[in-house]
């Protein structure tokens, strides 16, 4: 599958600041980036670096005036489908151990507080991708997805208090379950095709069965539409902007099309396999 | 400066667990390992896997009954003193973009929230390793250093409303503070020069000047001692031990000593720098 | 139904102190005190005080050195049984004034923060008498009673996250869940008739129907069978012992006996009215 | 002194609702109403009751449509000033009964966890009215009295870590830092003279010598001319409107001034007492 995404921030830059930007289509082993553009208006220069995740940053330092950003790229997914059923989880004993820091609790995801819930809700169900599934249809039946709900600095011990949040909290309290229970979560801004209205959106994966597994609990886009941008722990690692000085964002577009016809499929019933 | 360290941990085993280990030195620049044991008893096999930090992993499947690890390293630390008065902050135009990851909030160090009393504190401070020291008297001043009086949950937000902590929560504070004024901070765990009683202890490194310069506000070991074993963003990626499984810890004993006589000098009024 | 209730309280007094005790059966009209004896030993002289919610503060400033409180009473408790479905919610517009204090948040009761979750599981139940008993069986089930899993600082909101706690935590969620839905809810300490091991217990109260009604989410003891000590908006305003000055606890024996053949009947099935 | 108060609010109800209302002058010893009218338009039936601690509550249930309240008084303050030097602190010992539930925590005071900061910041000062002015002063100086940086979640261990917030932040914390002290606190939203621009404010009053002392850590009130309205544990017990129902409040205004010629004096450097 092959997608167009686009995306536009724009910011009044009062004084000196530094942007370290996160808007480019990861770098993973199985979505292609085909072609890509990113233009920064005045044009200044860049420093670039690709974090082992494979998450792009861009620093630009900007003089005070208007700023934009646009990116737009073509990339191609190649994610492989399976069944859910088949999809086990791997055991403790035999994750690759570069897998294992992603079941520590991080800013976001308490996973250790969070692990007496989770093994009385969780820990009796069959392993396997089945069981994140049932994760995510507790979170989607016990929160409410409300836009202003949640700030910068909700976490997943304050949604599980609260019951509310966005997309971002949603990915939170599903990675913080699964870590618990011994599965390696991260978390994933993407551009997300059929997402309604546009934005960037927030989903989670899980190391199954010797893959990265998506999974998103707001049932708000489709697994095989999901061009990933920043991977990590949680948001902390995957904010699309970071400021360094002063500057106010006064536009954000974001835009996602299928460059292709999409297949058909039964997605909702299938695992997305994405690494 | 040459040290010899040790560590012995007793555990219990009711049924088969898989123990995660972080005992032995970090793969470091500067940090040789000279000779170095690592004795499970019972043997098993191990699979092993280093960080991109230098962490080093070790797994270990065991089965019930007594389990011990020991280990024994002799390390040449090979830090380089500095007049801290030179010692500049990077801006963050200058960062090498690998290290701003270390910017982030993390689950024990919350940055965000506590970035407005970090720049109201320190925030009119001169940049520099003397900033980031003004920043560690304030922690030794504020806090109470009081064994018991924090557990496994506690984080850098707690410490800041209960004023009471061991070494790790020292750290916490320490790196979040940091992180918030734009500093580069991470968390060490170590084997400690001197450290009374002998014990694993916590201190945190900040990215200054071109190189990491390690901080340590219990003002408890000695700078030019410190053998670090896990470097991570808190002491959530600096477990000692985490099971899988069943097991109780029965024992445990650290000890480090000089293994070279020790040059005098004026390790309170310089900079360690380490990497 | 009378009872026979005694505590003895040992203190070592290190230095000049002031206990303020809330050991005596509360001044409550359906909980008659027969007789009682409050000896203080060495005897000092005391200052006494009703609250408003009858729960009778005892003052007594002490010297150095040993001190004993022991308190004993007989208490007719004058409940009322009803059956379950016939008792109403009285509605906001037909509360007493004077319990609309109980619908407030409290420190170990954050019922603002819960209130999502709690119109989300129990908005839709039949409001009644069973809706409380509905509350009750969900904190039962879905909280472990865990000795030592919780402290004097942990709140229902905690509570929520961890997922397991003592009788205080659990009538703090359920205080906090009944004032969310707009029922009026007060913690009550008491002497606990067939609580095993004895012990100080504590259970909640909600206004329903005219009167004051008890529930215990930890199924531990009878609720024919609890005589009141503290009632107030949760755990603070109930401390058997508050001291300023330096002394520590040595000993603590709770008691409490029927001081008459116990009716039959079928407690579980009833509600017990209070006030 | 004597004071024209007013305030008028404004509401779209859209189900029928029960308002508990809380904008009239609290019944105080020392703060004599002369004369007052409350207009309900449309007119309804009123409840009403007084709280223990002179709060007043008036409980109207309103149909759908708009709904406003219009409240204005005419309030004679007695206050006393008093030589701040010359005000002691009551000890515990001697303390009325009564006032002792004004040393628990409450929801936004948490005084307990707040204990450590606030004995190692002001136990070592002088007791007397003079230590609480060094508190408000040093909450004046730490946080940043900022709009909307606060919600009405925030407690005073939240402040204690963001630093920031509104009048009601700054007396939550006044009072947490006061009760830890074994000075009994309290919380009191006003008609503040000179407050601009109008609002309703939040002080708190705290026992000493034998009476209430008014105290103001934000500063922008004149203390002798506050009209307080609800007198509480925090700002649970003191909400200026509580609707159970459906309404939105769609506007406030609220108006204080001074009914006489002011006298002249030193209000800054004296205590003023309240009751």
């Amino acid at each position: 599958m092959k997608f167009n995404v686009a995306s536009t921030l724009s910011y009044e830059v009062s004084e000196p600041a530094v942007f370290i930007l996160n808007v480019e289509a990861a770098a993973l082993r199985n979505q292609k980036i085909l072609s890509e553009n990113l233009e920064l208006s005045p044009p200044v220069a860049l420093d670039r670096h690709v974090l082992d995740g494979g998450t792009r940053l861009v620093r630009a330092v900007v003089e005070p005036g208007t700023f934009t950003v646009a990116y737009g790229a073509t990339v191609a997914l190649e994610m492989h489908d399976a069944d859910p059923a088949s999809v086990r989880e791997t055991p403790v004993a035999e994750l690759p151990l570069e897998v294992v820091p992603f079941l520590n609790p991080s800013r976001y995801c308490q996973s250790d507080k969070l692990a007496r819930f989770a093994h009385r809700e969780f820990g009796e169900l069959a392993p396997g991708h089945q069981r994140v599934t049932a994760i995510c249809n507790w979170i989607y039946e016990h929160v409410d997805y409300l836009s202003g709900s949640s700030d910068a600095e909700t976490s997943a011990s304050d949604t599980m208090v609260q019951r509310a949040g966005v997309c971002r909290d949603f990915a939170h309290l599903g990675i913080s379950f699964c870590r618990a229970l011994a599965i390696p979560a991260r978390f994933a801004s993407c551009y997300a095709w059929q997402l309604d209205p546009p934005d960037f959106h927030a989903v989670f994966e899980c190391y199954l069965d010797g893959s990265w597994y998506l999974f998103d609990p707001t049932r708000k886009a489709a697994l095989q539409g999901l061009v990933r941008i920043g991977v990590g722990r949680d948001a902390a690692d995957a904010a699309f902007c970071t400021i360094h000085g002063g500057a106010q964002m006064t536009g954000m577009e974001v835009a996602i099309s299928a460059a292709e016809e999409v297949g058909e499929g039964e997605p909702t019933v299938r695992a997305v396999g994405i690494a």
